[in-house]
C-alpha cells in the first residue's frame, strides 16, 4: 500500500505562529494540501463569528487543520516502535487528522442549526466523492479513502487510532485550545503540550498517559473550562449567531414565499429545497455568504435589511440572562409586547442556550458517549482521570448550562410606541446593569 | 472643542494578542470604531494575498488600526505634561491614528496598480465625505474632520502630530512590523517598543528618540529590514499577487470588449469608466471580491477562468530571478515561444519587481522625502540616527531592488506544443533549483 | 511627612525578565534598594534548594522584592483616586513591599526548622533596629519604620493596605508564582495578572475583585496549587532540604560535644547559644553557609563530612512514599536495622512531610486566619470567592498532606553489613518503581 | 568503544526555562553531569557581575554548559546519515560540548586578569587529570579524555567535529545569547535557532549554513553585535569588575608584605605563589570567594576592607567616557591629584577598555584566527557569509574599542582635602551628563 506515497526529496515546512513549524514529510500530505477542497478551508473561519468579539480570531479552518495534522504526526513519532502502535496505520492517521473538518462549510454552526445540515455528513461525501482528495487518497488504495472516512466518524476498527483524532485529549483539542488563545489573545489556553506528548502512551484501544503526566492533564483539562466560558461561549459572538441564524431563517421564509430578491439567494437554495449537491457545497464559503449579506443590505424586506446592516456594522443585540431575571409571565408579556409594537419577536426576542461538560467519564447507556482520559499507573494499571484528580473530579460530569435573551437594545429607545417599549425596557431593567455595553470584552 | 468629546463611564477595552489590552477612554474614538466605514476594514486583509505563503496571516486592516491607536495613545501618555506637546492635540492625533488606514480597499496593492486610484484619496474622501466618521467627528467641530484628513495627508501644520502617524518610526511602523510577525510566526519583527516608547520625547517638528535608546531603534530598523525581505516581498505572495492582478486586468479587457459575463462585474464597474462614487467604493471589500473570483472560475473565458482557479485554489506561478538568469534576448526568445504556445505572455510571462529603502535620511530635492530619525543627545542636540550608529549606516539609502519572472511552470509539461516547451524550458532551466517548488515559505 | 521623600529627577528603571521594567520613581524607594541590608538578598536564593532541582531556579529574593514592589505600585496606581484609598499610605504600602522579605536568610526554611528561629522577627529587628534601612525610613518621620513593620506584620490599622501584601491574592503571591514558573520554566504560574490589576477595587478592609475577573481569579488559584505540588514540594527539593537541615543540626550536635572543628562554624555559634544579634544574623548568606559545606568536606566526623558532600555534589537521599508502603511496624524494624548496620537513622532515615492548603475562606476560631477572596458583585455586594466559582469550591478547604521517607539509596549495595541491606532493601522494595531515580524532575 | 555507553532505559529529561527539555539518553553523559567536577559550576555564575547590573542575570555556567550540550544534540540529530558526518563521533562531540566551560573558575574574567592563569588550562588539567570527570570519561576507551579535550582545545582532527563547539555560530555562542537575553530580560539575543538547526549542513571541515538561512544568521550576528554592548559590556557591570580585581590585587600585595590578615586567603595563596593544584583550583568556587569578600569587610587594611564593602553593598565607582572627555595631561593631572588627595590610584582611578569583533573572516597571518561562517549556495559551493549579506558586511571587521575611567564618585563630595577634590572635579565635570548615576541601566 506504501507504494502510494512517496518521501519528499526535501521536507516541506509551513510557518505557524502556535507550533513554530509544521513538517511535511510526505507526498501524499502535501499533496492533500494543494487539493482544491483543502484550500478552500482558508475561505472558512476557526471561530465563527467570534472575530466581532475578539478581533484577532480572524483564522480560519486551514490554519487549525495544518495544526491538528502537527500534533498527530509528532504523537505518531512518540509511539513508533512501541506495542500496540501499528507504523503501518501512519498514513492513515495523519491524513484523517488533516482531514477531518475538510466538512466545515461557512458558519457551520448556525448553518447546521437553521438548515439541520452537518459538516461531517459533508467530510465523507468530500473523502468519498468525486474530489480532489478523493483522487489523491485512492493513489493508497481503493479502500484507503473509506479507512480515512471511518477514522473521523469513529467506526475504524484501530481504536486507538480513531483516539488520537477523536477523544477528550485528542490532536483536534489540543490545537484548538492553543491556537484559539493564541489568535483571540486570552491568557487561558496555555498548557504544556509538550510535555503531555512525551508522556502519551499506545495501548490496546486508546492513548493513555503516564501518570507522572497527571498535572500537565488537569491543565489541559482547566485551560478547556476556561476557554468554553472566556471565549466559545461569550455573549457578544452568541448575539452575532443569534443575528446570523435569523437572517439565513429570514432568506428561507422569503424564499419560501417567492419574495422577488434582488439579489436571488442562489448558492443558497439547495439548503432550501434539500438537494444540495457536492459541488454546491464547496462553491459556498464565507466569502460568498458574506457577500450576500453585504448586498442584503439593498433588499426592500425591512427585515432581511436591518438584520443584514447589524451583521456587517456589528450593530447587535443586547441581551440579558433568561432564567434569574425574566420570568415565564415576563416572557409571555415581553412576546405581545414585541407584536404590539410592530417588532416581530421571531426575530427580535431570542432565547441562546449554551452548556458544557467541561469532562466526563463513560457512563454507559448515556447519548453521548465520550471516552474518558485514563492514566497509566506505576503499577501498569489504567486509572480514571477522575479518581486521581481532585480538581477534574470537582468539574467531572457537571454541566452548566446558560440561557440569554437577546433583543435589539437602542430600538427601546426610538420613536413609536413609547409605551410599549417603556413597559418592555421595565420588564428587562432589573438586569441591565449586569449586561456588556456596547459588545466587546466585559470588564 | 473638548465638548465634542466624553470620557467614557468605564474605560473599554479590547483583547488585543500584540498589545494585550486596547484601552479606549473616549466617547469619541469609541464611536469612530462603532461606525460602519471602520468595522469594513474587518473585511480587508493587512497583508493582502500573504495569507497564501504564510496561513498565519489572516488579519485584517481592523486589527492593525486598533494597534495603531493604542500605540500613539501610549505617545501621548509619554507626552503629556512636555514641552512642545499640546494636549489639546490629543484626540485630533488618536482620531487621525485610528483612521490613517480606512481608504483601503481590498487588495489594494493590486487594485492601485491595475485601477490607477489610490487608497489616500479614498481616505480623504471617507472622512470629509457624507459618512459615519464624518458625522462622529464633526461633533468636536466643524473643521475637524479637515483636521484630521490634513494629519493623515501629512499637510497639518504640527509637523509633531504628523510624525507620530507617519514618520520612519511612527506608531503604524511600529504596530505592523510586530503585528505581522506576530500572525505570521517568523522570529523578526520583535524589538523592545515599551523601551522606545519610553525614550520617544517631542521636539518642535517631530517625535526624536533619546541617545540611550539608539540600540533599541537599530533594532527595529533590522527588523524591518529583516520583515521586508522575509514576509513582505516574499516571492510566493508576489506570484499571487501578479495572478490577482492579472485578474483585474483581464476583467477590465474583457469589460472594455464587451465580453458577455456569467456573472457581471457590477461593482468593479465604477473603477473601468473612472465614475466610482464613494458608496461603490465602501461597498467592495474583499469578501466581494472574493466571491467574484469564485464565480468567475466558471466563466467561459479560458483566459479569466484560469487565473481565478489559479487564484482560488493556489496554484500559483512560479518564478526565476530575471536579472541573473534571463538576458534581455532570452526575454525576447521567450515572448515569442509564449505566443506561438498560444499562452498570452501579458497573463502568464510577467515580470514583478520590489525594492526597499530600509532607512533613508533627507536629502533636499529627492522625489520622496522622508523625514530621518533624530537622536537626542545628552547635549540636548539633534543628531540625525545614521551619524551613530554603524548598523544604520550600513544600510542607510541602499536601494535593493529585485526582479523576478512569473510563468505557469506545471503548463511546461503539459501535451501540445512541446517543441516550443522544451525551449521554453531550456532558457529556465539554468534557475531551476534556485526557485522555491510548490509555494510556501522556502527552506 | 511626605517631605522626607522627593520624586526623582528622573525615574529609575530595572530591566525585569518577569515584569519587564520595574519603575522607580521616589527617592525613598531607590535609597531603600540601595542599603546593605537590601543589597544582602542577592546571596539568599528564592527558592532554598530548588536550584538541585530545576537548575533554572537560582534566582534570589533580591529579583523577588523588587517584584512585589512592582506588582504594588501598578496595583497603587490603579487605586489612586478611588473610594477607601488613602493616597497617603503610598510610601508606606511600597516600602513595606519592598521590604517584606528583608529578614530572610540563608535557606530560611531549613535554618528555621533546625534553630526554632524566624524570619519575621528578624525582618522587625531590620526595620526598627540600628541599619541602614531604618535611616533611610525615619526621614519619612520617626513612627514610619514602626508603620511599615506592622503592615509586614499585619497588624496595622489600616488593612486594605496590608492585604495588598498579605492576603491570598497579594502583590507578593502573584510575583513569586509568575517569577518561580519563569526561572524553573514549568509551564504552570501562568495567569491573567494584568486583567486582575485592573478589576482590583480597594473597599474598606481590603482589596475585592470584580466580578468580571473571577476566571483569571480562577486561574491564578489553580496556578498556585499547580505551583505547589510541581515546584514547590516537589521531592528531590525536598531530599536537598532534608540533607541541609540534618547538616546544621549535626554542627549543632558536635558544636555542644566540644567537637574540635578544623573549620569552626563560628558565623553559626549564635544560633546554637540563642545569643545572635542582629550584625551576626546580617553576615550569614548563603555564601558563607555554602563556604561551610564545602570546608566540612574535610571534617573528620563521618556524619558531617558524609552529608556535606552529599549536599555539595547533589548526592540526594532517595524517597519512599511514607503512608502507603512503610507501615509503622516496617518503620521500627528499619530504624533497627540500620542501627545494626552502623548506619545513624537520626540522619540517614528521615520523615518529611508536605501539606498545602491552596485557598480557604475564613473559619473563625481556627488556628490561621486566612483572608479570604471576595468578588465585587454587580449589585455592589461581596461574596466569597468558592461561592460563585465551581473549580475553587472544589478544592476549597482541602489540606493534602504528603509523607515521605528519605535514605542513602546507594548505600544499599555497598559492601558490609549485606544480611541487613537485604532486609531494608526487602521492606522498602514494593514501592521502588515508584520513586524517582536519580533526582532531576520525573517523567 | 561504545561498550563503555549504555543508552538510558528511560531518556532523562531536565527541564530548561530556554530550550524547554534537555534530553539525555546516554549514560555517558548522564554519569559526567553527577559528578562533582560538574555539579561545581552550579557555583559558578555565567555572567560574572552582570547581576550587579541585571538582576536577573543570576545564572550559573552549570545552566549554560547543559544548555550548549542540548543545541549539539540537536545538530548532531540533523546531521546523523549526512556525508561528512561520522556517527561514532556522536559521544566526543556531546561530552565536549557538556564539559567545554568545566574549566571555569570563579569569576573567571577577573582573576584571569589579575592571576595570568586561564581556564582552558583548567578544563584540560579536568578532564585529564585524577577527577571523576576522566573515570567516566575513561569507560570510553583509554584516549577518550584526550580526544574531548582536543575538541575543546580545537586540535582535534576532525574539524567538523571542533566547529560545532568553536565557531562563529557554534553551540555555545547560540546558548549564551539566548539565555542571557533571557535572564537579564532584554529584548535582545532572540534569533531563529530552530530555523538555522535546519538548515546546518555538515561538510568536511566544519559546519556551513544553506544559502537559504542566510537572513536567519543575519539576524543571529545582529543579536550577538547588541547583546554586547548592551549586556556583556555594560559599563556598571564593568565597574563592578574593575572592584573585583582591585580586591584581588589588593590581597596579592598584602600577602606578599607579610599583612596579617584577620581573615587568611587560604584559599587563594596557590594564586599568588604559582603552585595551585588541581585539587586547590577546584575548591575555590563563588561562594568561597563572597565569603571572604564578606569577612574582609572587617579587615584592618583600609583599602581592602573599603573595595569589599563596594562590592558586597554594591557602591560601584562611577565612570567618565576616557578618550573623548580625559586628555592626556588630564589624566597625569588627575593621578597626581588623587595622590595629594591620600586616595591610591592604583585602586581609585581605573582605565578599563574592551572591544568586540561581532563577525570577523579569516585573514590569513592574523593573531587570533575566526572561522568565517560559510553558506551553502544552490550551486553546492560555499561562499563567506559577509559577501552575500549587506548587513554583516558593514559590521564585518570592525573592531569596535571603548575605554573608560571609573572612580569613587561620592568620595569627590566628603570632607578633607576640599580642594584637590574641586579639582578632580572640575575635570571629570564636562562628561558628568552623560553617566549613568547610580548603576541601574541607563535610560
Amino acid at each position: 500500500m506504501a507504494e502510494g506515497n512517496r518521501r519528499l526529496k526535501e521536507e516541506k515546512v509551513f510557518k505557524d505562529p502556535v507550533h513554530r513549524y509544521i513538517h511535511i514529510r510526505d507526498e501524499l500530505l502535501w499533496d492533500l494540501i494543494g487539493t482544491k477542497e483543502f484550500q478552500r478551508l482558508r475561505r472558512v473561519r476557526q471561530l465563527g463569528t467570534t472575530f466581532l468579539t475578539f478581533h484577532g480570531a480572524e483564522h480560519t479552518r486551514f490554519n487549525h487543520s495544518l495544526g491538528v495534522y502537527e500534533i498527530t504526526r509528532r504523537i505518531v513519532e512518540v509511539f513508533e516502535g512501541r506495542p500496540f502502535w501499528k507504523d503501518e496505520e501512519r498514513l492513515l492517521t495523519l491524513s484523517a487528522a488533516l482531514l477531518h473538518d475538510v466538512g466545515h462549510g461557512p458558519f457551520s454552526h448556525s448553518f447546521e442549526k437553521v438548515f439541520q445540515t452537518d459538516h461531517e455528513y459533508w467530510t465523507r461525501e468530500i473523502v468519498m466523492g468525486d474530489t480532489e482528495i478523493n483522487t489523491v487518497l485512492r493513489r493508497m488504495g481503493s479502500d484507503f479513502p473509506q479507512k480515512v472516512a471511518e477514522v473521523i466518524e469513529k467506526t475504524y476498527s484501530n481504536k486507538l487510532v480513531t483516539s488520537l483524532i477523536s477523544s477528550q485529549i485528542d490532536a483536534d483539542r489540543m490545537d484548538y485550545l492553543q491556537r484559539d488563545a493564541f489568535y483571540t489573545g486570552v491568557s487561558y489556553g496555555h498548557f504544556d503540550m509538550e510535555r503531555i506528548l512525551r508522556v502519551m502512551r499506545p495501548t490496546e484501544d486508546q492513548a493513555v498517559i503516564k501518570y507522572s503526566g497527571m498535572h500537565a492533564v488537569e491543565d489541559y483539562i482547566m485551560s478547556r473550562y476556561q476557554m468554553y466560558w472566556q471565549v466559545y461561549f461569550h455573549p457578544v459572538t452568541r448575539s452575532a449567531e443569534v443575528i446570523l441564524s435569523k437572517i439565513l431563517q429570514r432568506v428561507k421564509v422569503l424564499y419560501e414565499a417567492d419574495y422577488a430578491f434582488l439579489y436571488p439567494p442562489e448558492p443558497f437554495t439547495g439548503f432550501f429545497n434539500g438537494k444540495l449537491s457536492l459541488e454546491q457545497y464547496l462553491e459556498l464559503d464565507e466569502s460568498v455568504t458574506m457577500y450576500y449579506f453585504q448586498m442584503w443590505q439593498k433588499e426592500e424586506d425591512g427585515i432581511l435589511r436591518d438584520l443584514c446592516q447589524r451583521f456587517m456594522n456589528r450593530r447587535l443585540f443586547k441581551y440579558v440572562e433568561f432564567d434569574q431575571h425574566v420570568h415565564i409571565n415576563d416572557w409571555l408579556k415581553l412576546l405581545e409586547l414585541f407584536k404590539k409594537a410592530d417588532m416581530d419577536p421571531d426575530y427580535y426576542l431570542v432565547v441562546d442556550s449554551s452548556s458544557d461538560l467541561p469532562y466526563d467519564f463513560y457512563r454507559p447507556g448515556e447519548e453521548e458517549e465520550r471516552i474518558p482520559i485514563h492514566l497509566l499507573m506505576p503499577n501498569d494499571k489504567l486509572r480514571e482521570l477522575s479518581r486521581e484528580s481532585d480538581v477534574v473530579e470537582a468539574i467531572s460530569g457537571k454541566k452548566r448550562t446558560d440561557h440569554k435573551l437577546y433583543y435589539p437594545e437602542e430600538w427601546l429607545y426610538t420613536e413609536g410606541f413609547e409605551e410599549e417599549k417603556k413597559e418592555i425596557r421595565s420588564i428587562l431593567k432589573s438586569s441591565k446593569e449586569e449586561t456588556a455595553f456596547s459588545g466587546e470584552i466585559e470588564e
